[in-house]
């Protein structure tokens, strides 16, 4: 880092300023570089058939040699989803992570055959990671998944604390968050503070998850036919809350998508979710049981199309279709690309006679991330010089920072940077010292890393849109004859059978184009100069017809 | 309608049962056939480059000599949109409509060259249309758009009350609603009312329009640099009340896009809008005045990429770029579709320095559909016998009925139907008598009415995840020989540069299975042969390699 004094601290992020996802952070000093998070984050809609988006690590594969480890704040997918990608091109010796974000991460590697690759090693509160310049100390946060941490790392500069995502529930289920130990390091002195905003636009205090549990079982207290609740799978202490209504309503459960099925079986390892002898039942039992003894479990509250509920709610699941009087709960709320989605699934349920609740005024539901005066408390505690909100879109992080000078950080002292951003800590005082080369998002498609760049996405965008006409040839170049076609071909344009003359008219066209063009006094043709002779008007004519501009993809061929 | 008794009407809608959009209602009694409302829908993002949905219309065009006349309840795209590409398949002698509909769709007509194939004509409250057996007279409601109204249709078999799109303001900009008039429709006896179900899942009253105007003013008030207000073009109540809080404050106004432009000419030409000379400005005047006294009214609410405010926000409008200290105001709330679009356009303005105001939170939007409470006092009001929720999904009807129950309707005297199903009323009784043939969605794209169907929009789809394969050859099938190629093209599918390995191999597998083909000892080799001797290993192959799935098109030429 050209940009850096050698004694100097580096603190920068790969993915997670400006978004919402892929978080990546690193504090680099001298030989040492401690990553922390390697989440993905999922594509919004115009990112045509990419499933998954990750940083550019070209930053970690060139500085591969000084990575002390990787150390997890928590398990969900946007914090942990790009390790085996992330493994894939940088080797990494050592994974630190909590009980449930190990089982998890653990989970993954084994899928991806990486287990060997890396030592994984869980932590608890009280660890220590002790590098040669950088230790690494934990305190529980509470935050929509067990076994949360947030991180003060402490470096010859000063000390980063590093929330994580967090939000304050003094009557949580599981684990209450260490204030003591937030406390104490604030009043050590904390040089920076980075902090979870993916909630800094929302005034007041997150509701308590305890509350959500209230509601439930409020629900399969009032209840007549089967609870069918849809949920995230690593929301454990959620899910743990709807067991227990279950059990206290006389239930038995059965619980549908692989990811529910895993999350429960490792909570139940980890003692998260403790349940009497034959609560759970098999899909098959469902059917011997009362309506009024099942509830079900399952995956799909984003309307994911081929999760169980979408699959119970359009009649496609193989066991269970919904029953008129059956009560389906999503105890969840829809990211913003997936509403119109939910709300084909609440429909579809509803049609099918389900009763349906949903959303934040049934109270079945709260987030886990920290509103303003949770923000503030954090602030408070800990006490930073100098601040810097990540986990958030743009407009998160500046109304975050905002909160920040209303908490007392001097305003010139928040630092709203990007992916990329270098800040320097020297002695206690943080600047910004510059940008990394070759910082943005990488598209995952299929099991290739990267191979779908813009220009793929462009051209999918385009088929969207308005599909592909091809117009194929073949020439004889030397004696500049046209031997066969051309024929027109299309796809995601016109429905064919109805649009003969359109196709007709097309073909003509690109016929008379290339003979003239053949028959031409140029004394050598190109393959371009051929498609160059009718691309354009036969671009112009479907516009005229059609309104519309599909692509159009002219192949010709030499048959010599 | 051969399930119909002769002297029984008819009640049905072509479009607005079970979604919101395209909104199209039939009373039809023997020879006599009026038409509600022509809108269309904006399509979901599975509809991949359709423009609009539209219902299909065959059942007006096998009837179109009953047609008497075509009657709009307000301005509204999803109630006036479809009025072009209605009358292009279906010959309507007369529209009636309200003034600012009246207004809006002459504008509509005269785009489409249609003026002359149509009377339009402009009606007020106290107009009644008296044909040979169907009488329309109508009632002024409020909603977010001037002149809209709710309309009761005297049949020989009773009377049928359709609301329009309404909400109950008590404190209105405008007309009030006529509560009296409503009051004694019910007093005279309704045998069935269709309400709007837009809002029926929201407790309590919707806010008042004049309390939005409230909080618009106290924003103008504060702001010291330029103040941009997004809105609908068509909200001209909150056009008017943004136009007062600039004048009020001392600033001029400019108008940007051309939907804007054309609302708020209209809105002046009516009365609606009333300013003093030299409020409005150009473009060009704006950086001629200090920042506090400019005002920018602008489309784009909705994110829309081409609208003004997202120009303005990512520096391609040609004359306005955001200048630090501008406040930008979402006057609107984003439809769930639309979410990710306009997070995109607030991250863009908070990071050209502007302070952005959107959300209900701010109170500077409301809605123009009624919440439960005034869903209920129109049922109050009317007293039906009989009740069908309209303008609504599925669940949305639904809860709208259960509404309906709790204000006194009989529980078997809802219908929440489909499009297509016929209501038969019968000297005072309804019963549901049959469906219509072919009733569904057609989809517009570019300047065409339905050539894009599943198939398309199929095709499109896979184009859209995984991109398109091409595997082109030229075959002499007489002498069985390959001429030239295969050929492997592709488009979003892979960056061919960093794919020469892959591309490579696929060619020569289509190769080797071609040519074994040819050689086979098969007596007549067809172009299928050709094509299915290597589609299968091409498109596992694929698989294999990439893990993706793009549509494989072979097209293989005959040269004689």
């Amino acid at each position: 880092m050209e940009f850096l004094k050698p004694h100097e601290t580096a603190v920068f992020a790969l993915g997670g300023l400006n978004e919402i996802g892929k978080n990546c952070y690193c504090v680099e000093h001298k030989e040492e570089l401690l990553i922390i998070d390697a989440g993905i984050k999922f594509p919004d809609d115009n990112l045509f058939g990419v499933d998954y988006v990750i940083p550019d690590y070209s930053y970690l594969m060139k500085n591969q040699e000084k990575i002390v480890a990787l150390v997890i704040t928590h398990g969900h997918e946007d914090h942990i989803g790009g390790i085996p990608f992330l493994l894939k091109q940088v080797p990494i010796k050592k994974i630190y992570a909590g009980r449930l974000a190990a089982g998890l991460i653990r989970n993954k590697l084994e899928e991806h055959r990486l287990l060997r690759k890396v030592e994984l090693i869980e932590i608890t509160e009280s660890d220590v990671l002790k590098f040669k310049y950088l230790t690494v100390s934990f305190f529980t946060t509470t935050h929509s998944i067990p076994d949360s941490y947030g991180l003060a790392i402490k470096t010859p500069n000063g000390t980063i604390v590093e929330t994580g995502d967090f939000r304050f529930d003094f009557t949580p289920i599981g684990e209450p968050a260490n204030l003591t130990k937030m406390a104490e390091l604030g009043a050590r002195g904390v040089t920076m503070l980075m902090s979870d905003s993916t909630n800094s636009e929302v005034p007041n205090f997150t509701m308590s998850e305890r509350k959500v549990g209230k509601s439930i079982r409020s629900i399969f207290h009032k209840a007549e036919g089967r609870v069918i609740v849809a949920t995230f799978a690593s929301n454990v202490h959620r899910v743990s809350q709807i067991v227990a209504a279950s059990i206290q309503a006389g239930r038995k459960i059965a619980i549908f998508g692989r990811s529910m099925e895993n999350a429960i079986r490792l909570a139940q390892e980890l003692g998260h979710i403790v349940v009497p002898e034959n609560t759970f039942i098999s899909e098959r039992e469902i059917n011997q049981l009362p309506s009024n003894e099942v509830t079900i479990i399952c995956t799909g509250s984003q309307g994911e199309a081929l999760a169980a509920l979408s699959r119970i709610a359009n009649g496609t699941h193989r066991q269970v279709s919904i029953i008129p009087g059956d009560t389906v709960i999503f105890s969840s709320s829809p990211i913003p690309g997936n509403a119109n989605s939910v709300n084909r699934v609440i429909n579809l349920l509803y049609r099918a006679g389900a009763h349906v609740i949903h959303g934040k005024l049934n109270n079945v539901h709260t987030s886990g991330h920290a509103s303003q005066e949770e923000q503030k408390l954090m602030l408070q505690l800990i006490k930073p010089k100098y601040f810097t909100p990540m986990h958030g879109e743009y407009r998160m992080l500046k109304i975050h920072a905002k909160t920040a000078v209303e908490c007392g950080v001097a305003e010139e002292n928040n630092f709203i940077i990007k992916n990329g951003d270098v800040l320097a800590m020297n002695c206690g005082r943080v600047r910004l010292a510059g940008t990394l080369d070759s910082v943005g998002d990488v598209y995952v498609d299929g099991n290739s890393i990267g191979g779908v760049g813009n220009v793929v996405i462009h051209d999918r965008k385009i088929l969207a849109e308005s599909g592909l006409l091809l117009a194929v040839a073949s020439v004889d170049m030397k004696s500049r004859t046209l031997l066969s076609g051309p024929t027109i071909v299309s796809r995601g344009f016109v429905y064919v059978n109805e649009s003969g003359s359109l196709m007709h008219n097309a073909e003509r066209l690109v016929r008379e184009r290339m003979k003239e063009t053949l028959a031409s006094s140029k004394k050598t043709i190109t393959f371009t100069d051929l498609k160059q002779s009718f691309a354009d008007d036969l671009k112009k004519f479907i516009v005229e017809q059609t309104g519309r501009e599909p692509m159009i993809l002219p192949v010709i061929m030499d048959v010599k």
